[in-house]
């Protein structure tokens, strides 16, 4: 296993571990500890303006990584889906705009009422298979994020890496990939080997880290811990994307409410610390 | 897909669903509804008396499907170790004595500090083996359940059915089987082919339903919700298991403090009428 702290030119931080930032404090913030790359997310890119933050970015010299989210695919109401989609491609266009090549995408949970997971995870596919041209127009890959199976129900029927391959390998890999997020896989027996699945086809488009911490908080979204405050082996999952070939950035996305209530630039400096102590 | 109601006589009704009932008046609870059969936990039988217990349901004519739970097998600590197998073997005991064949094993979650869950699994296997052939001398089959990934760090490490049935798998059917409870696998797009493989091997040992509701509350243990409230296709899992060749008990178990707080023989009725519609 390898044992050497990655450089901190490795790390992006996600946008949402320092909500309290605006884009210009998260600008500032990630030049003062020396962060090299961001990942961001939609609503806030489209409060401050689609191409002004890609100028932000660019005038930083901040490298965007990745575009949060895309998805929620599943509802089987014709205009719903219609809307979905065309939400999709706007997200597609941003990323490029940002001058990301990576969309994750979340896939949405079961429509109100509904029982069939299957049913509802065919809808995500035909929802790629829409999808997936206009992202390679674009240069943008969609990245398939499994969720943990707690949020299997209302947000994510794709709960395992296992399932997302199925789901992205109906498709080119330069559309269609996955990301490994280390706190909804961490549980995951298969995850090494889904990991290794994913490098042989080139699908392994984003990494993202975070720390799996108890007890759970109600509603289970705000429960991501920092990095070395939970459960998860992070230098066993980053031999394991090394091992399958993967070089790319190291992003570490965590939403968490005390985070969120500290200063953020004291946020950036611990995770820069964490980052490099622990992943 | 099989769609007839089961009959009432199928039904298990789990202790803990109607915890606010004394044991007395579980047993005429149960003999108003029509219910014949009820799993039960250790602490209420160890304060009512073990023997006393057997009795009262011996009388009231009621089976005992199971007895929850042992388990708590990963604390790597030699003294901790040895108090939790003498606790298991005195779990079986009691099993014994209530005359179920069935003891539900809760594989405990990761020790303090540890972030080794293939590590944490092994101690169970270890574990196993200690107390099968003491579990087959008093006719008690121990059942391992995967409890939901989001109870890997704190509650279980044993998180799939997958997992289970390799630990399982290890020892004589007639001594190490698994749970299937609808609550914990039903996200799991592999749970149909592993309850076929648990059928194969003679190792289905119990099945237990719950429905999957949200948003989970704070420490998410009492999520459970009552059947029909939620996500979970019932009659698929009941498909899977008759197709697995199981025609044993059927053991509604929810915790639930909205239950808890309703007038107990209520809940028993709704159980019932719910188990009708919906198993």
């Amino acid at each position: 296993m390898s044992t050497a702290a990655l450089p901190l030119t490795r790390l992006s931080v996600n946008q949402q571990t320092v909500k309290q930032l605006s884009l210009p404090e998260l600008a500032d913030g990630c030049a003062k500890e020396g962060i090299t790359a961001v990942g961001l997310w939609r609503a806030p890119v489209q409060e401050y303006g689609v191409e002004r933050t890609a100028r932000l970015m660019r005038d930083a010299g901040l490298t965007v990584t990745s575009l949060c989210r895309g998805g929620f695919l599943t509802d089987p109401d014709r205009a719903a889906r219609a809307r979905a989609l065309d939400d999709n491609r706007a997200a597609i266009d941003e990323a490029a705009a940002l001058g990301t090549d990576t969309l994750v995408l979340v896939s949405g949970g079961l429509p109100p009422g509904s029982r069939d997971l299957a049913g509802a995870r065919e809808r995500v596919a035909e929802a790629l298979a829409v999808l997936g041209p206009h992202a390679e127009e674009r240069g943008v890959r969609l990245a398939v994020e499994p969720l943990h199976p707690m949020f299997a129900a209302d947000r994510c029927v794709v709960s395992t890496l296992g399932q997302a391959l199925d789901l992205a390998e109906r498709f080119p890999a330069h559309q269609v990939g996955v990301v490994v997020d280390t706190y909804h896989v961490w549980w995951d027996d298969q995850a090494p080997a889904q990991i290794a699945r994913a490098g042989r086809g080139g699908r392994l488009h984003a990494f993202q880290l975070a720390d799996w911490i108890t007890p759970l908080p109600a509603g289970v979204l705000l429960g991501r811990g920092q990095l070395g405050d939970g459960s998860v082996d992070f230098r066993a999952f980053r031999t394991c994307v090394e091992d399958a070939g993967y070089d790319g950035p190291v992003e570490v996305e965590i939403f968490n409410e005390a985070l969120w209530a500290r200063d953020g630039g004291e946020v950036l400096r611990e995770t820069a610390e964490r980052f490099t102590a622990y992943a």
